[in-house]
């Protein structure tokens, strides 16, 4: 696989009102991504709540979404699980479905207790989908597990064959800077916080893994042609208004508000699962003024 | 189900060559454990490396547990999962397969966020076994929950009708204390610092789980009879003993190094799961050689 | 100096209306823990707000210390400070005033990276005080240094000739047991957690310092005594009272609200410095009447 | 006075063979810094080891600087210190000799519990120096404390007077760039990570502070050039060389190994104060062995 440009859109789950999965909605969401210029999903990751769902629903999750893009859009499927033998099923079922590339993040009740353990870690898990791509997915505050990430390309590098780069969520420029040139650019490193799309362009990403793309990818894909035109502050005043949508999202649990924007811009996901709880009805009312006072979906219409 | 008194071993996961879990084993760990003078087994936990196991193989080791201890000893099975779906499965399935109990801890991907939303995730497991006993499992240094115990009880028992208590795996007696008084000792507060099992007794706790009970129990026992017995003294110089292998387990990874500790005794469980490795051959012959040097086997044999 | 037995205040800091210290009310304080059957006073250290005042400020308060103290109980001296040059400044003084003993955190902007780093730092502060016994101050969740303390003082007694002991504030009671127990209890091990004085007891502890003893010294002297008559039963419910109190105590911010308990006792402290501040009117009125519910005053009386 | 551009050098602390500071040397790096083209320094701040010195020594050390800058640069004074009633001796001060600025951490012992504490706080400090432009250093991974910085510009410019901005010291760029656009930019937002300057110029930065500064100045010029000149690409590769120094830097301590780069630059600074250690004889030579492989001063002397 070429390396990734452009936005991939960190997708959210969706619940029928019972609560179980939804899966019909998926080629809806789809569809619209298609249609907002996202160049892929990312599946069941953190803002997909591959931790809450089992296994099987994981699965279904993934083959629903494989035949909804139907290689017009790439699909990343997340593996991670606190246990690495699940891990590698979803791994294998992912290759044989046709994902496009698989990511995990570090075990999680167990964690990797130096760069060497996590490599040999990923290591299990990326053999058993020797054919797919594969991305280690770097969530530090999630996680708790921060290693040095040069560190990591040169280990990983020697023994997962398929290693294709890094799903990157961490503020750190200066790493995800040298982990971009690392070998000249030897390896694929996604970007992961929305909030800091532009200044990590600014050190050399040319792809992005996010959720607030399933929402509002006109405005990022806006401010990468901006930055690429040499529109430097055009660029930042159009990333203002990220910043400002996000600083706003995270005075609540960040998923659950997220959703909340989901159903005001008309896509009903259902409540999330335990731990996660719903925004309350006036949270969502006050979260959706808010939003409309600083004209945040009238940006994101006018971006495209 | 009364209040458990005495030791509750957190026994280890046993696995064969091939990696595959050997249930085979099981049978001579229960007998070793009953003749060790056992109160009961907890399973699949942080020791028995529950989140590095499947849902599938989780329930083959709580079946082969319940059959073999059949009822001459508690078997109290973990269930705690990064989806609180997966918990209830396995809930569900200790109650069919008559377990006297089921313990979880805080989902730990996504984390509790307040005492309020850890209680409705343990009611929502404790719920898929309303007829068994169901422990709320506390270890914060693993988990990074780490709330008001009291308030938990406070508004756990509105909520779960089958609460019978904490497992409590933390340092602080004083929180601790407080919980065994709590409603003159409504609730089953089991104490989970085996080296810290000493100053516990002294502030209440009548019954403990640990891993260390597994491999050492007879030394602990004297413990309680010696403070039992009104010998301070002597108590306090049988808990060292537990202090001064504990210190030296915790230079290695801890469940490797007790895993060594059952291999040294005669019991092969096989090497523990990824991100957790074995101790390596010298590693193994240094602790080894440390043990012998302060007589730790003698001590444990002559408490019996 | 011999090992010091029962309890140390840690005393407050006391100002004037007008912010200033207030070096008149240390008399007074020190003739009440001296009624109260204390063994010595601990000043300028957390809770007598040492790091909020200034060098001279904490010269002035020692000199009145040990004037007021007069022989009759121990002075220790809290000088630790972010820079160890101040703290030179503060063990010379002590010694030169003839305080009973000095003692220091670790520093606390840079902190120490190693044990050996941390032996050093300590030895250059004790050596400043050559005649005065030192105590080195553990208590991790305020500085969070938190080394194996074992360690500490294998390498310390090599380079600190006046190492007296530590004052252990911290709930890992494992390891103050070892430290105790350390060259068949060469040092002093004075525990530092109130709350846990009992459980502490049972694994050897002699002598403590803590802040409840400046108001509730009874309260604990009748722990000791229930304990070493070996009434653990009764120890027990004694400690319990000082549980429900420290578990109120610290819904509020702990030094106000310690020092709201001291003004309810008649001695006007004053406010504290910030970032510290005073507990409200209506905190101060909930608090107080929390205390009068469980009777804690008339639980101090009675046990004198 | 005017928001600053350009480059401010957070220097470092001169000490004398016998360890006392050195004052003489403070002209000779006053005026390198002038030719490298820096707009000022900082002094006693992280770098400048403020918490290690006393508050005499801060004092003689800001009067030198104040002397040998003579108004050709700018020279902003860090007051912060755990004692509230120190900082304000040394904001006083340094007002009285004409500093062009102050800047204090937040208390690092005691540490706010709030905006609005750390405001009270800061303004307590502020108003001290009441006709010199304050900003509050922010650093939240040296001091613990990490609070919102709108929220704190929105309660702080309400009560200090002579509030400036702030001396940003995160990665969270998202959060800089808030700050950087709060009321249309009325406050100067200082940012302080060298490594990810180039991102922070994406998104607004016009002045920062940094110790790298010292010896690298005529780099980081050439990055603000390049990017202003709308050349991303060369200001990127340019920025990179930043990134690689970074990096080998922060395997070592990093104030003694930017100690031993200036060292090797031909200025000689003495040995850093414990808790901080200097670079051993051989991690000092690896590291310069290091900086000649990659060309690092032959880099900074082509970008002058």
């Amino acid at each position: 696989m070429n390396k990734i440009t452009g936005l991939i859109a960190a997708t959210f789950a969706a619940y029928r009102e019972d609560g179980t999965i939804n899966l019909d909605i998926i080629p809806t969401i789809v569809d619209k991504l298609i249609a907002d210029g996202l160049s892929g999903v990312f599946i069941c990751g953190t803002n997909g709540e591959g931790p809450n769902l089992t296994v099987e629903e994981r699965m279904s999750i993934a083959e629903a979404y494989v035949k909804a893009a139907a290689k017009r859009i790439l699909v990343l499927v997340h593996v991670g699980h606190s246990s690495i033998h699940e891990c590698r099923k979803l791994a294998a079922h992912a290759e044989q479905i046709g994902a496009d590339a698989i990511s995990s993040v570090a075990a999680f009740y167990f964690k990797p207790t130096s760069v060497d353990n996590l490599v040999k870690s990923m290591a299990q898990i990326a053999s058993a989908a020797p054919n797919t791509p594969f991305y280690y997915y770097s969530i530090p505050t999630l996680t708790g597990v921060g290693m040095d990430m040069i560190t990591f390309l040169e280990q990983a590098e020697k023994v997962i064959p398929n290693l294709a780069g890094i799903k990157y969520t961490a503020s750190t420029l200066h790493e995800y800077q040298a982990c971009v040139n690392y070998k000249n650019g030897k390896f694929d490193i996604l970007f992961g916080y929305d909030e800091m799309l532009l200044p990590a362009l600014a050190v050399g990403a040319k792809g992005a893994i996010g959720s607030t793309y399933t929402f509002a990818a006109p405005l990022y894909l806006k401010v990468i042609k901006l930055y690429n035109e040499g529109k430097q502050d055009e660029a930042a005043a159009m990333q203002l208004h990220s910043v400002n949508m996000v600083r706003a999202l995270v005075k609540y649990p960040p998923i659950p508000a997220q959703r909340a924007i989901m159903k005001m811009e008309g896509l009903e996901l259902g409540n999330c699962r335990l731990p996660l709880e719903p925004l309350s009805e006036s949270q969502s009312t006050q979260f959706k003024t808010f939003l409309n006072e600083i004209g945040f979906f009238d940006i994101v219409k006018q971006s495209r």
